[in-house]
């Protein structure tokens, strides 16, 4: 057990001097799960809320990883120190590697000034929030000025992870069918700012045009916060657009805090990280309560329905057993 | 209370009945909340256990909705009812609607034979899997011979909902992005039957070769429960395949229930069923409590971390102050 609290004393120290390979191994505590994970985060804690988070979201093909990738330089050459969560749907075998998304960010994982970790879908196996809020919390720690947590724009999940940020870009590309994605996946009233990628394509002023009609529409989406959200054109390709996207991004933070809006955005983002903490919490007790199996025949027998069952599942569920 | 009662007992009785009006009625209570829905829905799970469920999903613009309408039609050429819920990642004040996925539904709402119901995301409200799954237990209930459940197929909830189902169908569209869409939404493996929609375009049958081969390299998305799971071209402009793939929807039915592996199946779903309403039970149990606020206060001023936190709120979930 010494070794075991040295050993994360070790690691509580290598995450606050920044190590890559502290903030990795603290990451993956947290994938693996809420207990693995307890001590670290708990230790970690009082050493956040240093970081910018910065949320992008967006539709598959949207170009997220690529503006990322293009974001980061920027702030790079800045000075800023970036980390990044990417929250990938992508199966568990496939690990996105695929995809090549995580290959293109090959030139970023040799600057010391980057750190970048992919989190996957967990399937059943739920906590993918608790587990993402987890990594900001290590990147923000560990020092870096600005998170950047990329999720798919679909998926309740997802969508409040990226949400639980200071600053929201909905990225939106055009040629993506219909051209409202941003509706589609349910977003258009989270972001702070919106970026319409692959500015070099035909389309791109259309698409733009087509938010910024739909935004009029939308006084939640038009502006929040005292702050009018911005329709950006960009390219990644061509680099139009991205010193101007980092810029508003800094912008949107500044104005956070001139405003007196910062403090309600962090509660907002400590009710989202505390809900889904509880969240997993509460189903990591159920597993290893190990009542699960028996109050599973019950039901398939006809004795409990779903409702009458997760009542059991909660009985005994405020002490930890373990 | 006894007018509550009989009005709860007038409308489990409709719903039994087949009653459009107290269908919609029933689905609106679990909607709005895991309380509201408690009485009824425990009423209705007696009378479950009948339909096919199917899940279809796929990534946006797939064609999933246009595909759900197709298949719909072909189930009632054979003289199925059929229920349909879509899980739609619209925002709330946009219902879809904009999009003019349900408009196109709109010829099968005057079928008397098919019931439609679009749930939106609900955000940081949470409960989205325990509505759809109450959804499809009130037309379980009240007898529709098939229900098809829509989901997105990216997001940890959409994938959970898509996933409780007898037969999974996952849609992808040639023309999107790099044609590994399955892949990139992470749902190549829990799929029974693959569809590869929009045949009547160029690139369908490229993107049905790069299923296969992808299915060549994953064991479990190849065949599962002893089920080949087939890749099928289908266009619903043409109508090509349509009748196929609702025949092999069948037919995956008829296997799962000879193989034995039905039972398995069904266990399943009823996990998840049970993991999710135990979820939203949890946070339900956690708002009315009230001690929210101050717990988020106490995380605020850097008095409790969020684990913390997420202790103190799972105390006292165990009895049901309400």
């Amino acid at each position: 057990v010494s070794t075991g609290a040295a050993t994360a004393e070790t690691l509580i120290a290598g995450v606050l001097a920044g190590e890559t390979r502290a903030i990795a191994k603290a990451i993956s505590l947290a994938e693996t799960g809420f207990d693995a994970s307890e001590a670290a985060m708990a230790a970690l804690h009082p050493h956040t809320g240093k970081a910018h988070i910065v949320g992008i979201t967006g539709v598959p093909g949207s170009g997220k990883s690529t503006l990322v990738r293009a974001l980061t330089q920027e702030f790079r050459k800045a000075g800023q120190r970036v980390g990044i969560v990417a929250v990938d749907p992508s199966s568990p075998y496939s690990g996105g590697a695929i995809l090549g998304d995580r290959v293109r960010m090959a030139d970023l994982a040799n600057d010391p000034g980057v750190f970048i970790r992919s989190l996957a879908t967990r399937g059943a196996l739920g906590g993918l929030a608790r587990a993402a809020m987890d990594a900001v919390d290590v990147l923000d720690a560990a020092g870096f000025d600005v998170v950047l947590v990329e999720t798919v724009g679909v998926g309740q999940d997802e969508v409040d992870i990226a949400r639980a940020a200071h600053t929201v870009v909905v990225v939106s590309a055009p040629g993506l069918g219909d051209g409202v994605q941003a509706i589609k996946a349910g977003v258009l009233e989270i972001a702070d700012i919106h970026a319409v990628s692959k500015a070099d394509r035909p389309g791109a002023g259309r698409t733009a045009s087509e938010l910024r009609a739909m935004l009029e529409l939308s006084p939640a989406g038009r502006a929040h916060d005292g702050w009018t959200v911005p329709v950006l054109e960009t390219s990644a390709e061509t680099g139009t657009g991205i010193d101007h996207l980092a810029a508003t991004v800094g912008a949107h933070l500044r104005h956070l805090k001139d405003s007196g809006a910062f403090a309600r955005r962090r509660q907002t983002i400590l009710e989202a990280r505390v809900l889904k903490t509880a969240e997993d919490l509460a189903r990591t007790r159920i597993e290893r309560s190990g009542v699960l199996p028996d109050v599973l025949a019950r039901v398939a027998a006809g004795d409990l329905d779903p409702r009458a069952a997760a009542q059991v599942l909660l009985r005994g569920l405020s002490d930890d057993p373990g």
